[in-house]
């Protein structure tokens, strides 16, 4: 695939090879090409597509390059693709668009395809309503195994997953869940309520999009069902679903360990401008903060004026602090994200990560301590081994402890990331330095 | 479940509310408890467990977290509960274990269950062949659905899956797939060859077990085909197997990014010793990279002597430098491994990335601009501004080539971490801005 070169076609307009590519090409290679390409780009491989196809190609699109797609059709084939989506990637795309559009597409819906699509628009931004398919096929327990297949052959075509099948009693409340393969195997005539397991996971319309994909994933389940404030039977989220939101908060957990907020779109369809605005509010708060290390080493600027060579050390003691201090806020905020640590492990985690940090320190020390020695002397070198010990200690325990309290105070234990830990490491860092410096060489 | 506390129950020995609970929560509620437990609570509470959750709690647990309940348990109800895992399950713990216990448990097997995992633990590790599951249903194109609903429900108890069906011809090379759902919606007398797919995405034995997962993840398969070099049929991927090894390799690259190897245990149950060992060996090497620093500025102590301010400003820029690094380095470090991104993008990517960090250095150093001229001088204004425009330019560069780079050498891009950017940064900030001192100052 990446021998010929799509960019290459759509850029020269040769329509000829690029239609036998999309013709003879897989779906999932074909969107992998196609988020490569730019606005316009996009929009002309895709009116290329066999019609057949199309539907299939655009549903697997990200909803940014869905739009970009829509904005170079004619006004049927739109009406014909948005139709063709299932109604929670419509509510998913529609969330990216202007209200306008949104609008005059709904309008243009059956009746029946809209009346799902508003229900899940519905629901607050990031919910489980959000994410679930309305479109499911829900048993009761006094069936027979051959009469519910008989249902599912009448009803399964629109459904998302015939796989997981919630049984429910006479209020819609959810008693169990079985499957089309416990069904299947079972004589025709055993009951679905013998079939079903009642050991059940399910999650409210509320619920945050994350923590129910979670749930999916732990769970191994085909589709997680979702209640309504009356426990009844709403929809199911598959997992395929619960895959992307996975994907997309895990590419967002990533973004802020780097210190940057998430891009919304493909990395090589975003511009220069785009990437510098994710980015630029980070580094202008980190910058600020930063500024604190300046006004330290005014403070110092005596002991400084006095002895240069302690400025030598500065960007190791500041690196050093801040390195270890990302490796525990990373491993905690990881630690929180796939569920193995709480609030309330809070003073075990700083117990443990103090500790850490002390032989981390104490081994980083002794390496440092013997060219130090031998380079500069031997008072320095206390300076600089006693420094490290006590960074190291003080930034492991508060790059451990920031992310809990961030969560705590209800916000994304992600944001605590590595630059962030950093640059707030390096100001103590350079104090405690001083300090010992001070002390040490009796300044 | 957290109000009850599990962890003090088992300090305590209390085994009376201990097993109320055991037989009343749900399995996956247990499992998330016992994993906060360390080896000695694992392997007490586990043995309180009603014996027909036993397996279902076993199987969920982690391969670490097996071993330590194996380790408390007598050798009759090992045997049983090694028995009764996966195939690929098995072959996972067993990954874990010293290889005397390995071939003493293999030998305990029943000759059918041993042949299996034998077989698994044949391809090499980290493998797609180690991951899948050579328990899977296959069936012929000329079946109807009537006898390949018959066929599965023979033979469909031990397979692993029945919702992505493999279609092979006389020599077991995959020609199809189709599912349960297909079959049970199709007339009785529908030929499989009809009810197929030919779409296939498939994956050989020795296909890396990361890209193998990601393809079931963009596919949003059920299942994957595995086949052997002369494309074979031999086994399947699972859903919920892919993204077990999904989410491994997430905490991997995560931890990376924070500057530590991964952990191999939950966060809980390692200990401080553990938790320095994974982080030892990065600490070292970037205070070795940092040593650098201290060279350079010795090269310039000359400079520092005659004009000490210099020095306030040392971890600004070195903060700054790193911070843009390590954002443009997540950035691409995370777009590869969702597959948005290759080597060959190589050029388009360092030119973007440069024009992004001149965006934001020139924002920075307006921003910073103002500050430093009023409270120093404008001099020093204009060394800070030109070096952050410098400095930011050339750490996205840097940070966004040396993941692909990294990948090009045969190394995880993941390795090159923010705080591997910024320590390397950090060194060549320090020469920018002292050439630019030494001109603007005429030093």
């Amino acid at each position: 695939m990446s021998d010929i070169r799509i960019e290459e076609l759509v850029r020269d307009g040769d329509t000829s090879p690029l239609s036998d590519w999309l013709r003879t090409t897989s779906v999932l290679d074909i969107v992998d090409e196609l988020t490569r390409l730019d606005a316009d780009g996009i929009a002309f491989a895709f009116r290329l597509l066999p019609r057949d196809r199309a539907l299939e190609v655009f549903e697997a699109l990200e909803p940014h390059d869905q739009q970009q797609v829509l904005d170079g059709l004619r006004h049927d084939r739109v009406r014909s693709l948005i139709e063709g989506l299932d109604p929670d990637d419509r509510a998913r795309l529609f969330d990216e668009m202007p209200a306008k559009v949104v609008t005059r597409l709904l309008s243009q819906l059956s009746p029946d395809e809209r009346a799902l699509t508003t229900v899940l628009l519905g629901y607050p931004e990031h919910s489980a309503g959000r994410l679930m398919s309305p479109e499911f096929i829900s048993l009761r327990a006094s069936l027979t195994a051959a009469e519910a297949i008989d249902k599912i052959r009448r009803d399964g075509l629109d459904a998302e997953t015939v796989y997981a099948l919630p049984v429910l009693d006479d209020q819609r409340h959810l008693i169990g869940i079985t499957g089309l393969r416990a069904l299947v195997l079972a004589p025709p005539s055993a009951r679905v309520g013998e079939l079903m397991t009642t050991d059940i996971h399910q999650v409210t319309t509320d619920t945050d999009q994350e923590v129910a994909a979670r749930l999916v994933r732990e769970v191994g389940a085909i589709a997680l069902p979702v209640v309504d404030s009356e426990g009844r039977l709403v929809g199911v989220i598959t997992v395929d679903d619960a895959l992307r939101v996975l994907e997309d908060e895990e590419t967002e957990d990533f973004t802020l360990a780097g210190g940057a907020s998430p891009l919304r779109t493909p990395y090589l369809s975003a511009s220069a401008f785009d990437l510098a605005k994710v980015r630029a509010l980070w580094l202008l708060l980190l910058i600020v903060a930063a500024a604190l290390t300046v006004n330290v080493l005014q403070v110092f600027e005596s002991t400084l004026n006095e002895v240069v060579t302690l400025a030598l050390f500065i960007p190791l003691i500041t690196g050093t602090g801040g390195n270890s201090g990302s490796q525990a806020s990373t491993a905690v905020i990881r630690a929180m994200a796939v569920g193995e640590v709480r609030f309330t492990d809070l003073p075990r985690i700083l117990w443990r990560e103090a500790r850490v940090g002390l032989l981390l320190g104490l081994m980083l020390s002794a390496a440092a301590s013997i060219p130090i020695g031998l380079i500069f002397d031997r008072e320095l070198a206390i300076v600089v081994v006693l420094t490290l010990i006590l960074v190291c200690t003080w930034a492991t325990t508060v790059g451990s402890g920031l992310p809990l309290l961030a969560r705590r105070a209800g916000v994304d234990p992600a944001v605590v990331s590595a630059p962030l830990v950093t640059t707030l490491v390096d100001a103590t860092a350079l104090v405690v330095y001083f300090i010992i410096a001070k002390l040490v060489l009796g300044l």
